[in-house]
């Protein structure tokens, strides 16, 4: 009979950020600084390829940096285990090895893609992104969560793994649709309601323009947010102690909107934009935010031109869709709620009775 | 523009380990103990689940532990993407949350693909495993490494994951064909040469009860392996000081042999056995082993009736294999060689030549 405790050593990971404008064309030595990566894969989707591949490529070559690329179709569907799996078989085509690296140029969707391709690619290599929509500049890309939907709902399965690098050219949104745009505003508000007050002032100063889109309000916001994110993420890199759930405030009800309509026609900020309405009600009758406060977040959800009202779907359904998330337990579904600008609590148990009538404020369907 | 540097913290990750006849009754008391976990998915195989599953959910029940459990095919097929991937929306399917754990309860397959599912299902829950193959029991199960193959090759994606705990109960070894059995008993001989002298001079007085499949000395060669291989990945868990290369003496060549054959009609054990019989030859021309300490290898593979002679497969189809290896890089193949029993050296490039003269001498064909 042997009876052992094995204690694993702790690891040390590092991620270097870089914020600037036209850092798009330097992405070649970022990625040597970062990574010291002499052969790259370039993950990106066609609407970013036709953009910026040939750019991005110029600069790696220039480095001295060996690239092949790998273009998946755009939107969320690229998120699939079957195309993580397409990702590992191009990874062993171009042989790529252990001290080789990944670049995720594009939005979220190739950055959760790609990140947990190469999280798991020979159990683990480096990965760069280079974040090209306003929602993964101000929050996917830091922080270092990578993952696929499953039919069965989003981001079912995934990885932590930290990026070496994340590095952000504003001058990317420049190109970005404007709705697209405005709806990455959302993850800035929520980040001010839930981490950051200041962040949070700071965006009511700018909203005009952040609203139209200039390039160093946007890019303030971008490196405001960052900064937030990271300090919470490095108190709690694996949601394990709590203190990163504060950065699921909207999310709760963002998700279940976005499911309950099959991910058409809802982006995801503008569904987290409905979701911290919800739950700034919720947080007025139940977590004693101020009437004050919490119009303070509609209003600058109204100015950043971020949508008012729940679309058409019947409350059932939402709260159907809620039950599904990760972020449930057999009790129920945990909310995070604000008592103060910048202060989300832990997440609590919230009875469906009160988040319908929440949505009926906010103008849902019964 | 903004340049920060993240550092994310350390994590502690505990394994509780423990070797016990008649310890897969208690499966249910070890679960909680290793996990906490309330509510498990138990995946095993066809072979296995006929042999011990409802001994394993009567124990887990009898516990107070919920038990939904998936069954895959035997075989090294079940270790595909598709398969994680229908594992994905099982673990979907029962609602299975964070708290919750995974059962591995198999031999090395099952360990390898249901441990990769708990790694990346919710960004990772806890799992436990039950290794029911020698070859499990003595190296596969301890070391957190998992994965799926591609059609490009062995567990070319997968991650480190370590078990929240390890139940080994000598006597599932009894329903073992002596076949396995036997090649399990390669990396008992692995272990030895590479890290630990005492536990092949431990080996060499047990050789005959070992080829008999005696329960003590198999306990006795399970208990001792763990101890020598978490000794080395203590020290290195994701193989990046090189102190856990150490493990794969044996396995540069044994894994070319598997694939070269297609997986067929040679056991994992009995190609590193082969693969160890031309890594000390290599040892003794390169790095210095004495004639004497590689006798003293072979003859112990010997007595544990171990394979002798190359299969007939074109030393050429081999090398090739060799280049595909993860432990590849740009300049060519690396292997661990031995230049005295019990310190595996750190991986050095040979030349396909030498290769192929150590080949000849352990019987290869040309």
């Amino acid at each position: 009979v042997a009876d052992l405790i094995l204690r694993y050593p702790p690891r040390a990971v590092r991620s270097r950020v870089h914020v600037a404008p036209g850092s798009l064309s330097q992405v070649g030595a970022f990625v040597l600084r970062a990574s010291g990566a002499r052969r790259v894969v370039v993950v990106t989707d066609r609407r970013v390829a036709g953009l910026y591949l040939a750019r991005v490529r110029r600069s790696l070559r220039a480095a001295g940096v060996m690239v092949d690329a790998v273009v998946v179709p755009s939107g969320e569907r690229a998120k699939s285990p079957a195309r993580l799996a397409a990702l590992w078989d191009a990874f062993a085509g171009f042989g790529l090895g252990r001290r080789d690296a990944v670049v995720a140029l594009g939005g979220g969707v190739v950055g959760d893609l790609a990140g947990f391709a190469a999280a798991t690619w020979l159990r683990g290599v480096p990965w760069i992104v280079v974040p090209t929509t306003l929602l993964a500049q101000v929050d996917s890309s830091v922080g270092g969560k990578t993952a696929v939907d499953l039919a069965a709902g989003k981001n079912l399965s995934g990885a932590f793994h930290q990026p070496a690098g994340v590095l952000v050219d504003p001058e990317t949104l420049d190109t970005l649709p404007r709705w697209q745009r405005r709806a990455g505003l959302a993850e800035v508000v929520k980040m001010g309601m839930a981490i950051d007050a200041s962040l949070f002032r700071w965006a009511e100063t700018q909203a005009e323009g952040l609203a139209r889109g200039q390039t160093d309000a946007l890019a303030g916001a971008v490196t405001r947010s960052i900064r937030a994110k990271a300090r919470v993420v490095l108190a709690d890199e694996r949601e394990e102690t709590g203190a990163r759930t504060a950065l699921n405030y909207g999310h709760t009800l963002g998700h279940a909107l976005e499911a309950a309509r099959g991910y058409r026609g809802l982006l995801h900020g503008e569904a987290v934009a409905l979701g911290m309405r919800v739950a700034a009600s919720l947080s007025e009758r139940l977590a004693g935010l101020s009437p004050e406060s919490r119009a303070r977040q509609d209003a600058l959800l109204d100015r950043l031109g971020l949508p008012r009202r729940l679309p058409p779907v019947p409350i059932a359904r939402v709260i159907e869709a809620m039950a599904h998330d990760k972020k449930r337990d057999a009790r129920g579904v945990r909310w995070v709620l604000t008592p103060r600008i910048g202060h989300a609590s832990v997440p609590r148990l919230i009875q469906h009775g009160l988040v319908t009538a929440a949505c009926r404020e906010v103008g849902a369907r019964v």
